[in-house]
């Protein structure tokens, strides 16, 4: 079933109560608001989804999927590559579905309320997997050289504070697109972790930049 | 009138009811599970504070004070001094109230809902302090040659969330201290700002930071 704009009717729903969410909390979101939004009747809404935790749900699972997408490495890359490509690819998708990652980080100290045990392992273990990838990459680049010797837990940490934080700000039609924004974030801290004065002087982003 | 532990009845309530909207949120949370937790009948909780909205406001009154702390600055500080003491500060902070902190992030989206419109304009005005501050001292940097050229709004927006971001992981009784981890995050940005070599690999904190 295709609704006026294209989207299918479930698509449209979730698009609704993602904005709902992100601005009223998902505490404050009835059911019946995101039908009155909608313009459906409350057992239609019910029967995209059974319940409103499993919009929820459907918001974390995709935004999991679109960070992990972002873990991906080429194995070619140095780690300075990998943490550039890794920055694009977030904030990229941050920029395309800001109220999704809105949702994603407002609602996370909750979600043991709303979903169920199994879910909330799900959502863990995805973010287990993105922290990973970082602290991975930075101590690939301690031990190849290519970076100074750091704490990669806690600079992994700080990083994923800088990247994801943007959620906050960053905005499909700003001032600065989202790769400008990832080219600013990886300049300043690779700049700081790569040993190799040309290195970190000419091609910070690595070669993968193509800058 | 002091409790057991020499905290006065109304700081007990104000960290009873700060752990209660920091685990349950703020929605999640009424003045009557507040007084059960601290074991006073609603009728005194209301003489301590009026309304659930008013701890609230307190919180974040109190959370932005030591945040405004952290924007001191000394006029013999470089711009990379001055940036390192920013982040000793807040971390510092941070560690010792990281309940508060959390309030103050998680309930942020939703403040216009709660508080009142001088309550929110108020709040507000003390963000819009701490970024300029960080951007200031970026800007400081760049005109005086410390620095490399950057979007300095940008890089004070990316420090920000790595920052304020460590509310989510950062404990008084973690592995690394507050200003163990301000030292990590500062080493690694300003090494990526800092133009000069030897200053970069020598002393990237600054003679503030004694090391």
């Amino acid at each position: 079933m295709q609704s006026d704009n294209g989207l299918s009717r479930r698509e449209e729903l979730l698009a609704v109560a993602t904005k709902l969410f992100a601005t009223r909390g998902y505490h404050g979101t009835r059911m019946d608001d995101v039908a009155d939004v909608v313009g459906l009747n409350k057992a239609t809404v019910y029967h995209y989804y059974a319940s409103k935790s499993l919009i929820l749900f459907d918001i974390y699972q995709r935004a999991a999927e679109s960070t992990l997408a972002a873990v991906h490495v080429d194995p070619s890359w140095s780690a300075r590559e990998g943490l550039y490509q890794y920055t694009v690819r977030l904030l990229t998708q941050i920029a395309a579905n800001p109220e999704g990652a809105a949702v994603y980080f407002q609602e996370q100290p909750y979600i043991q309320e709303w979903l169920t045990p199994e879910q909330v392992d799900e959502v863990r273990a995805k973010e287990v997997q993105v922290y990973e990838h970082l602290h991975g990459l930075i101590d690939r680049g301690i031990a190849s050289g290519e970076f100074f010797d750091c704490d990669s837990h806690v600079v992994a940490l700080g990083y994923l504070g800088m990247t994801m934080g943007a959620y906050r700000w960053l905005r499909p039609s700003g001032r600065r697109s989202a790769v400008e924004i990832a080219q600013e974030f990886s300049t300043a801290v690779l700049r700081g972790l790569i040993r190799d004065e040309s290195i970190r002087t000419g091609s910070p982003l690595g070669d993968a930049a193509g800058a």
